[in-house]
């Protein structure tokens, strides 16, 4: 059964690849499963039809037959448990690699998002530029202690996982501030993503939503 | 096997069960395994013997034989998918309950973190009472499209399951400001979940480490 995704009618990055149904194309690429996909305005996003498939009006969902689910992280987990590549078939390394799953989504992902909000959100308000400083300074904690423990390896715990797709992912929406670029080994695992087949055509997928003229 | 977590030795909310041990040892009291705890202290979780088990020196872990696990999120579920009681046995019912279990840490919390972060790392700054009421508001959108999703039901989704556990636990951190008291129904679902035997052992577990003499 084909599943649909849902995705930005007009993504607020412009095709930059950020929003988070590209994670979501990433996973399904990876396994080789084909999608359809729904495009919602910002409008219909805040609808019932939309909040009774995502209480929080977000995209991506994803539809499979009768099930409906929400939340980025648990979709890509859906599909990892539903197909083989996402996830190694040793218990133990399974289970290290759902704790990378959700230290990308709840550890890692929200001082990054910090900096969104302070930027897009607060960007204009007076404290905006002294404060800027410290919500950064709270993300070089964490991709401190990170790129520590990538060391030299090339993917997080092994071989290539849901894990680092989503670590991946939450890192990508830092490479425009430069602070990726402090941490080599960081922006080298971040280049080894992109680098994938599947990560390519979920770029690209997006992309020719958002920008269909080039 | 007996499996062994780790908490703070001295938690900074002095025994209030915010610290995030307090989510495992209920999930671990849910399906009735028995635990131990192995307690850390401030430098010592900074220290390689503990970055080595949790690459982000934060508490809690999770050993189990030659297993170790860290990210609170990451462990419920582990203990979910290894005892019976936390995740339901339907597959659509399962992978809702692991979508509330990932927008309880991944959409809900980051906007209750925020709220910390202002108060207690930014509370001496010139801009934190003006920023206040902004970081409020965000927590408000949030739990507005929840109380909404959960109406008049008991739990998020049919039975108690994980999710509601981690739903429950990141609300709880909002109990202080006040907040939680404009949603009556996301007050009610709170309480609801204290009530919960498995949820009073827990509490009380974690008290009795940070206020011995009460």
């Amino acid at each position: 059964m084909t599943p649909t995704i849902t995705a930005f009618e007009r993504s607020p990055d412009g095709g930059k690849g950020l929003a988070r149904d590209t994670r979501v194309r990433w996973a399904l690429e990876e396994v080789g499963q084909p999608y359809e996909v729904r495009l919602v305005s910002f409008a219909a996003m805040k609808e019932p039809a939309h909040l009774a498939l995502h209480p929080f009006g977000q995209i991506p969902t994803y539809e499979e037959g009768d099930l409906a689910v929400f939340e980025t992280g648990a979709i890509v987990f859906h599909i990892a448990e539903k197909h083989v590549g996402l996830l190694p078939e040793d218990a133990h390394a399974r289970a290290r690699a759902i704790t990378w799953m959700f230290a990308a989504l709840n550890t890692v992902e929200p001082p990054i998002l910090d900096l969104s909000t302070a930027k897009m959100v607060e960007g204009d308000k007076p404290w905006a530029q002294e404060r800027l400083p410290l919500v950064k300074d709270r993300i070089r904690v964490r991709l401190g202690q990170l790129s520590a423990r990538l060391d030299d390896a090339d993917w997080l715990d092994g071989a290539f996982s849901a894990g680092d797709l989503l670590m991946v992912s939450v890192l990508l929406r830092l490479r425009m501030s430069g602070i990726l670029d402090e941490y080599p080994n960081l922006a080298a695992y971040v280049a080894r993503g992109e680098a994938r087949p599947a990560y390519q055509r979920a770029f690209a997928a997006q992309l020719a939503i958002n920008s269909p003229a080039t």
